[in-house]
């Protein structure tokens, strides 16, 4: 391949006021790219200064991880929103973040949305526009799922001049679409550290994944989303980081 | 006078989701500096990106108005930051207006914190120097309350490079000492509309005002904060702005 | 009719922090019931004392306005709830209230779920089922939308030994299947005076509507909503109140 | 003593959200009486009805434990309230856990303030009797710091027919005059396990504890504040708990 390598990208500071989450002391140093949350879904004015001082000092680049406001249900449920208020809630969000990257004097590196706010990105183009919209006027990329169609983003993207970064995931399955197999299906997650690494490195080396059927589909991503949520899955997140680094 | 006339500063955008406050469309046409609320004791990000797009109509300069994060007490509660708090509570929200700035195509031209966290910075160093760290990544000025001492602001923003800007009160009542008539007394605010008119003069023209024993005090203003809640105060905001701008 | 007389029923207690809405002071001497916000979408324990102690003034019946957690949305967003979550908010809600009430020394009188969570109860019988167990552990009734059919929600109450009172609209038009026109449509809400007046009387009177399409539906309502916003329409609420009370 | 045996209280119920905090499960079979969270510095309705049920569960006494509204400073800062405003926010929290103690048919026993509240009621005498206010609505015992003069609050909470309940520490240092060594010095708080299970068989022994000055004084002591945030805390709770049970 003579495209730049699959890089890593992980959810960080993630707490809030006296509540800890996530483990990102230990995973910061393993991932290329850092979702930080934005005070909507998670974190704080303190956690976000925190975090993007972690990511500086493991050289991470930063991304805004903006959410739905709502820290009761950590930005995981639609609320809705006018188009309008979608491009208002990502600008205000985007921007404090940016504020601590630069008091830390590290660039802000590209926007991904959070949870419920991403998939309706994907779900509604409505909502891909008004996001696309705000994070134009960061002149910033947009980190969006990787699907068999990603033309049709990027055919979007371009009216409001924005690049776009397509993502994986290695310890979802994947159906004969290229899309998700859906949360509420049991086969949705893989647990299996081997399945997760292979996915991984499918995505990586090839450019595509197997699906629940057994087929396999091409998959264009520039980054895998991982997780470091305990010690099985930043033993996970090492041992990518260190082949893919190869 | 060979300097700079002496502005009008309003505080803006203080609507709350369905709540509206003040009456901005009325008022905006007649000042020069828009001190617009950031989301922490009031305003939203809808409200913002209408503030900011209003004053932009209107030709007046965009302040970021922070304050701490307490909408049921509109920010008038000094609540307990240490400093590396206060810092960041200021980085989050100046970073958001700003992100509406730039979305709408206006500079950011200032930073005044809003009610106790404005309180606080004048009467607590550390609180100051806390602000002064935030704004200075913005390369923006700080507006304060012009007091009889501006040199000893002056010297500790000279640290972190941040310029002041001095505000006086109109419908304030001043002690011999240059500070304002704490408002648990009773002549601490002037409700006379010629009676504030004459004191917005006074500080315009002469650069000093009359005190409750009726001395006169100096005081090195660039702007006066003007409010515009009811008929009689926007009538009163519209004739200064007449008369200053002869 | 040898039924008790329809009763007029307002929110009430909307407000929030140094936000006024409505003007329940006048608004509370011309109606029955006072459905009091319980500071999920409005209101906050200052509010609900003295929205409490103002309707006991005026020997109003005080009932709990339960919504969303959604200050910024006024709780007119449907936000995604397991049934589990809606009991609990409700519970917590109602509960607050009613400490208020025993701190005034007045009964609680029943319950009226607001804005989006009012919508979701009467579209889904699984959201009405969850309100209607948290409302049975405070043994009051359980106000809701009158329709053409009201005896499916009695069934429903009955299991939760639940009293329902019907609501009906008297500033809303009604469809032909009994339902209210959806706001969408531009013939929803009737601004004329006479208009609301009449089609209060009409339900007060003979328990129906006139449809949009002239055809009349049967309504049995056991009170009336009237909303006390402007000059003009608390002039109709006492003029309703003046009438009904002959 | 021919009195009660002395009671162990541990603060129960304070995860938020998706962010859980404590180890409930562990520490409640061993406690008598947990204070519960009640949405205002910590929790939510959900963990409210799960904390309630869990205290049910293990037959644990149930107690309201109002803070002030600030989750993103855990209820630590004091955030300045009028002595009606203390008296609202304690009303809205208790009537709130009491719903969900009807709810699981449980009674609720006794109110314990949180944190800065905590602190403000034993320093503040109006703050005090505005707590003692809401309690007695709900004819309810307030559960205090025990100090050598205990009397002194027993006659304000007399006025309010408020009963009092007396809580001393285990594993926090007292000063000669009784009172807690604040948390700013270094010998505030014990972190060997047998410092503190002694000096709480002390208090419940010989309702007496030895200050940091190597003087006895004596403390009255109905409960005893117990943590279970670790292992080793939980451990020693069990080891009270069966000390005590026999």
């Amino acid at each position: 391949m003579n495209k730049q390598r699959v890089t890593l990208n992980c959810d960080m500071g993630e707490s809030f006021g006296i509540w800890p989450m996530g483990s990102d002391e230990l995973v910061m140093p393993w991932v290329d790219m850092a979702n930080i949350a934005c005070g909507f879904h998670a974190s704080d004015p303190h956690v976000m200064a925190k975090t993007v001082a972690l990511a500086k000092h493991y050289n991470v680049k930063v991304g805004a991880h903006p959410g739905y406001q709502d820290l009761s249900g950590f930005g995981r449920r639609s609320i809705p929103h006018t188009a309008a208020q979608i491009t208002e809630i990502v600008l205000y969000q985007v921007g404090a973040l940016k504020a601590f990257c630069q008091y830390h004097d590290v660039p802000l590196h590209y926007v991904k949305p959070h949870g419920a706010l991403y998939n309706d990105m994907m779900a509604d183009e409505e909502v891909f526009r008004a996001i696309a919209e705000a994070v134009s006027v960061f002149a910033l990329p947009l980190m969006i799922l990787a699907t068999t169609d990603n033309q049709r983003y990027l055919d979007i993207a371009d009216i409001f001049d924005v690049p776009l970064l397509f993502e994986a995931f290695a310890d979802r399955s994947y159906q004969e679409d290229g899309r998700l197999t859906p949360r509420s299906q049991v086969n949705a997650v893989y647990h299996n550290a081997d399945d997760i690494y292979n996915q991984a490195m499918q995505i990586a080396t090839y450019g595509c994944v197997t699906t629940v059927s057994g087929t396999r589909v091409l998959l264009e991503a520039d980054t895998i989303c991982v997780h470091g949520d305990n010690p099985e899955s930043i033993a996970l997140v090492q041992r990518l980081s260190q082949t893919l680094a190869k």
